[in-house]
Order: C-alpha cells, then structure tokens, then sequence
C-alpha cells in the first residue's frame, strides 16, 4: 500500500515525523509536505506561480519532498506527478485540533479533501492541544485508521477527520463518531499604531466552550474520546428559503 | 441598511466596481477587498502577520480600502473593526463560475461564509466566465439580491451562492434554486526545467462539462438560468462507514 503523508504545520513539524514513523510498517510511506507552516490557508491551491518539490532528509527513512505550495498543492504533487498515486492520502499529525467549523479553515483537512478529489481515499489526525502536545495516542491509532480505510470504502468525496484528546493513550475512553459542532468565538480585531504612525490589525479569537453538545466532535474530545467525523465537500444546504419565490416574481419583470 | 461589499479578484476589479455601484441606491455600501487578486485562497484568515487597511478612490462615490488580506480577513475587518457592522455582506461580482466543489477554493464564497459565521446574512455573485464577462444581469438582480435577504432570513450558517451565466438580462431564462454539482476535473501536473537546470511544476485542470445533471448549478447556468444555492459550513456527510465499528474493537485492545 503506497502512503502519502503531508500535513500544514510544514515538513519540520514533529507531528509529521512521529505520522511517517508510524506508519512505515502499514505501507510505503513518501512525505510532500510545506515547507514552512500552513495554518489557516484553507483549501488553496496554487495556479499563478510555480511550485518546486525539494528532497529532503527529514531523520525517518522515508522519500520525504517539501514544495512551496499548500497543504492541498502537495496532495496533488503527490499524487497526479511523477511520484506516482497513492493509496491512501494521511494529513497530520495536527498540533492543534480540527473541530467544528475550524475545519473550513483548515490547512490539515483541505489536503484529505483534496486527495478525496482525486478519488483517494484520505484522513486527516490533529491532537487536541498546541502546547505539550501528546503524538503517542495518535501514532499509535493511525496505522489502525490506514488500514481501515484500505478495508473498507467511504462514500465519494468522504474523508475521515480525526481528533485526539491530548491525553496519555490509556486515558483516552474510546471511539466516537460524531458531526462538526459550532464553536462561537469571541472575535476581536486588534488596532495598533506602527513607529510610523500607521494603524495596523491584529485578529484575535476565543473559543466559547459552552457549545459543547453530545453528539458533536467538540463535546468527544472534552470527554476525552477519539473523535471521528465524516466529512465532505459539498457545502450545499437542505434548509429552505422563503426569498426565493420572492425573487424569481421580481426578476420575471425583466 | 449598511452593506459591505468584498470580493477576492482585487480591489480594482471591474465587478467589485459595478457591484459597489449597483448597490448604492439600496444601503450604504463600504468596500474592503484585497489590494491584489487571491483566487482560490480558499478560506483563509491570517493570524501571523499584521493586517493593513489603506483608504482608496476605487472611482465609485463608496467608502472603500483594501487590505493586505484575503477575502475572509476583509470580512473581518469589514464586520468587527473600527467600520462597524454591516447588515449584509455581498462578495463579488467574481469574473468566473464559482460552482459545484470549485467551491472549497473560492475566495469570493469564503467571504460570504465568513459572514455567516458572524452572523451576518451573506450572498456571493458570480458571472460564469473569464473572458468578455458581462456585469449588466449580475448587477441587476443584485440589489433584489440583497432586499430578499434582508426580508427572508436564511437559516443559521448559511449563505446564497449566485452564478450568473454570461448572456444579456433578457436572455436569462429565470432563477433556479439548485445543489452544487461536481465537476470532476482533467488535473494534470505539468513538469518543466528552469533555465537553472531545476525542475518546476504548474497545474492544470480542465473541467469534464459531461458531469452536468439537472438539479445542479452546473446544469442551471448552462441552461442560461441564474444558479442559486443554499450554502452552509458544516461538511459533515450523512454517509455510513463500515470501517467504524471494526476500528472501535481494534482500538478497545489498548
């Protein structure tokens, strides 16, 4: 099994060592990965510039390449160029969790959605904490969540997006499935002067934990579960909207 | 009603322009939008570098400033900063289609969706094509747009995704509400050789239109009729997965 490991925090993040590690006895590992940290890009790809691929020595005995593209631009490096096709795209390990509507933000999930594009089948794994950050729990169930996937076919266009508590792997209370919960954040932006008199922004965002519901992959993780989501691209909504009739009355005058 | 306008082909597009002014008679329009072209950002935010806004003549009798930022960012600043909250927030008139998964990438519908994360009911216009884009239906029904949403709330987190086929107003055979379709693409990765003798990559991708089916936005503008979808954030997929409960008594062993 051909395994194509990337990730947004760059190719120099422990998380993406401690993955490739993990997983060389589950298939044939090849890292593309940043070369410097992705976060929040969302879902970019790049068509304006060149990309370039540049081997790399990263200490696991893996064919490891950084690009200069996004987390999404190396998915399809490794995947459409001469590096040949993966079986199965893994994204991560995330130093930060990827929950709730974060995931549209995220550099992490935008790579397993990318390869879910191409047909592959694909996850992404973050670790629930910036600092102190636990990889043990993570590395230890990613090789189970490889073979799972090989085994066993999720719908079109579907990836796994997991998240583990930052807890020791014999605290961690078992498995949930859960779907994207809503994080409220506390936004602010921030004005400041520059020694030159000119104003500039900074943002800043606090997570209200109250919205942690069951059911949710926030609330998993708070109960120290390993949380897993099915995710898809299609953004389409069911709810209705009493605009439309509406609309389609008023645009007929034309 | 105040409403702001963005877009993510820059601060001096042509359809930034002509939505700005086709908006003036029904709010009080301010413009933020990036100072230079950000398609296929995806969604965005930036959290590790300052953000400027510089005050700008955009030729349009609006408020207006662009950002070093990417469309979601201008949002931002649009919404919590020092210009106060708007009560529509209207992304466009992007020159090419924004359908079907082209959605994940589009900084002009990231905009609007970073809108309803705040919010703040949202719409994203489109005129479905590159070259020789025609903005006279587009601005039409954009203040119709506008006046519908704000009378007919839409459901939390959710957004209209318009697209506009590139015809004249009274070839326009009407609205449909529609799901976005999927385009799957002819992606390729072409390598090249810089005069340096290192190897470089471009992509590019080249959209099947075989995978039009009714009910599509893909269908609907090719149909000539004005695409609307009911946009929202929340990727979880509905789909089953065989894989889960093998995976929870594998990882019951630890």
């Amino acid at each position: 099994m051909k395994i194509l490991v990337t990730n947004d925090d760059g190719i120099m993040a422990p998380g993406l060592l401690a993955l490739a590690a993990a997983l060389r006895d589950t298939g044939e590992v090849t890292v593309v990965a940043p070369e410097s940290p992705q976060s929040a890009v969302g879902h970019g790809i790049t068509l304006h510039k060149p990309l370039r691929l540049r081997h790399m020595d990263i200490g696991v005995e893996v064919p490891a390449y950084s690009s200069n593209g996004t987390p999404a631009d190396c998915v399809i490096l490794g995947t459409l160029g001469e590096l040949g096709r993966p079986d199965v795209v893994v994204s991560g390990i995330n130093a930060g969790a990827n929950l709730g509507e974060e995931v549209l933000y995220s550099g992490t999930v935008s790579a397993a959605l990318e390869a879910a594009l191409h047909d592959i089948p694909a996850l992404a794994i973050s670790v629930c904490a910036y600092e102190d950050v636990r990889l043990d729990a993570a590395q230890r169930i990613a090789p189970f969540l490889v073979q799972a996937l090989a085994q066993f076919p999720l719908a079109s266009g579907t990836i796994l997006n997991v998240n583990v508590p930052n807890v020791k792997p014999d605290e961690i209370r078992g498995i949930a499935l859960t779907r994207l919960g809503r994080r409220r954040y506390q936004d602010v932006v921030i004005k400041r002067t520059d020694p030159n008199g000119r104003p500039y922004y900074w943002f800043k965002g606090s997570p209200e934990e109250s919205d942690s519901v069951a059911g949710t992959d926030i609330h998993a993780v708070a109960q120290d579960r390993i949380s897993i989501t099915l995710v898809h691209f299609d953004l389409t909504s069911d709810s209705h909207w009493d605009g439309l009739g509406d609309l389609q009355t008023e645009w007929g005058l034309i």
